[in-house]
């Protein structure tokens, strides 16, 4: 078995896409975000791609009808510009050769279509509960740094001081040495559930970045819902007070 | 050396196999429900399976005679319609990259003999003492699961959470995206040990689905030894109370 | 680079050789015996072994120049019939996929060399010091056990109980399904040391099997050694008494 | 995607290149040792290893513009007789495979320009802070450790018990299986922190060696910092009194 399968469903047109990368990681950040994205663009499944470098599982639907745990592609054709391949799905490769394998394999997917533009969407996580999560980002150049400033996001010296890892760095690092344009935009977040919140701020970001409106009402939602729960929480146990030096990890 | 080594010790002439998978696993259900049907159809052994994704290990038989660790398939003519191709074996896959190797391999062989329709028993532990396990289920399509619904297997919305990992999921996954109609058999079992009365219950709806009849008097005379050692250990100690929410996994 | 590299310094003629192999195990039992044979019946090393399967390592001599870890081909050229390929080493695979792939590798050389016959030696932990170790064996065929118990090796149906693993079990399952004839001979030792009277025991029926004559002073002396070292240390404090029921690993 | 990725900035013409070796390891000698080479030969980086046996990580720059973490490859142009060519870098192989094949692929490199001498920088930790720290030396031959004897390399029965393991003992060991000649220089460390004294030990010798003059004033500003530290934290409390048999380790 090829250590990578990619079952294509359509073979889209595109006009020179730009690559949206949001995978399971801290809060579940890049995960909810792109899947927001591709509900709210009604973007269209066209591959998936299946590999050793996931665990060997398929899960069960509802109705008892199973599917092999994958990475799926979507994309979204724009009527002003620039279409959007949208990746998202079950896991990350579960080893370091096969993030790289993987990572790699959706840039020539990438590349293939023409495009040479990449965001990966990733939490950053802060060990505490952030009322207004700021952006963090990080670009393959200079003057991509300056754009993302201009839209808001904010460059830290010391943030985040390990780098980036997994996908949401090696679609930057890979895409660099491939000559793409690539940024990451980290949400804050304090890590200890999936976090609405951040990702509805990330993607206020791209949004104005990549000229699309996006719709948040269910982000929103889900948001106040684990408001209440954390405040009904609250009243019970005082707020953890982390120590400001935990493990950060982004996704 | 090659990942994998087939060795075939006869090539037979099938009519569009289904394959029986029944390797090791929870309550050792799947294994014991194959060898049970190599055994009771007098199945022939026509190839084995050798890997580096096995353990480095031979076995010795009660004659000193060695056999290094394997997985076999069998074969079996029937008078009414489909053959069947059962394969059963000491281990699966030790890693997950040789997990999704030894089972794409597998349907390799299946779509040479013609065949692809794919049965995968295992079991599925519920943590405690079971006197009537149920059969669940899942499969590739939903025709498939109204089949088996029909044939007396149980479909749950929350059973099994997680899915099914090993070769009796990846036997479903790989297939399905190989156009092949798949299902697995899950026998519920305390998971405490080997347990023939829910490879007896697997092996009832097997029977039914494949229009084969199977003697179970082993199996009933294996269980009841069980039941009696069972109840002997209750006498001295109280039954456990599992609390209901162990660690699942299906083999 | 390739995964297995082997540096030939001659390319020996070889009348129909067996293969001997001892490598570090339990109670360095093989690799005692196979470094003695190479060293009495002066043995020349003919190939050495590097591989990506050893650590990453280099060892250094005493005159400071290094020498990168590797298994070591011997030959030993007989007067009265077969000639032998001794193999030892620093170190077994350090993966299971390692260890595959070296032992297939090393039956390799020996099919090009035309010899289709292996002796493993290894040792089996008992656990208890034991004064005067039996020799235990496993065989790809009935009739070569039938040779061995004639030369004096056990065979008892339950030890060893797991098989054999790592090199010592993967030449012998490999060879057999290449349709080589290999035994394994397997010394009784404690495993708490480094164990010369197990080597001397089963050199010694090596030594009938080829109708060799081997010198064991050096063994004798050593492990006289460590009779006395035993000795004085069951002065100090009464000797172990194992429970009989340890783990048991054969190298 | 290939396990490394060799990308070239520039395509230098190169005299008999030497190449000297500086990864992380025990005390980071070898690393601070080689960056203070390229620093102060102001050499030339002129290609850029990425690999899969690196972490899966970008790391990112005070101006937030990010970089795959690699190793680097710096030459300089000698005016009096052999050019060098300098690795460092952020990691070492992250598995055992990943070093052989990283340390394979840079003989490759230095074959390739003509190179044929090694010489890997790395600590030795002595487990105490020493105010005079020793160079100890290993070799491909003979001759050459007596080369190194003569310029003040001590050679040590005892030292180091292990070998050398990493890239520092793999180029030794793979490039003199290739014919190449190679030397480590290990300078002694306590292993508590980086040590600058220790790679400006090994580096004179490195210099003596080679016939290049290295300015080393930051190298001995940054020791003295860190013996002012240390004084400061011997007030506190009394000097680590180590056993003697620490675990050591090179890189």
């Amino acid at each position: 078995m090829e250590d990578i399968i990619i079952k294509y469903y359509e073979e889209p047109k595109l006009n020179k896409p730009v690559l949206v990368e949001g995978l399971p990681g801290v809060g579940n950040v890049g995960k909810l975000a792109a899947e927001h994205l591709v509900s709210k663009l009604k973007a269209k499944k066209f591959a998936s791609i299946f590999s050793k470098h996931f665990p060997p599982q398929v899960l069960i639907g509802e109705d008892g009808v199973i599917r092999l745990v994958s990475n799926d592609l979507y994309y979204y054709k724009s009527k002003k510009g620039q279409d959007l391949i949208i990746l998202s799905g079950d896991y990350q490769g579960t080893s370091q050769e096969g993030q790289y394998d993987l990572s790699y394999e959706v840039l020539d997917i990438l590349e293939k279509y023409g495009g040479n533009m990449i965001y990966t969407l990733g939490g950053w996580s802060v060990g505490k509960i952030i009322a207004e999560p700021r952006v963090l980002g990080a670009a393959s150049s200079l003057e991509f740094v300056e754009k993302l400033k201009a839209a808001g996001v904010e460059f830290s010296k010391d943030e985040p001081a390990g780098g980036i890892v997994g996908a949401a760095g090696l679609l930057l690092g890979l895409g660099q040495i491939r000559d793409m344009e690539a940024a990451c935009l980290m949400g804050e977040t304090s890590g200890y559930f999936s976090d609405p919140r951040s990702a509805q701020t990330i993607l206020a970001v791209l949004g104005k970045m990549l000229d699309i409106k996006i719709d948040f009402k269910e982000l929103e939602e889900h948001a106040k819902e684990i408001d209440d729960l954390t405040s009904k929480l609250n009243e019970i146990k005082p707020p953890m007070e982390p120590s400001g030096d935990e493990l950060k990890y982004i996704g």
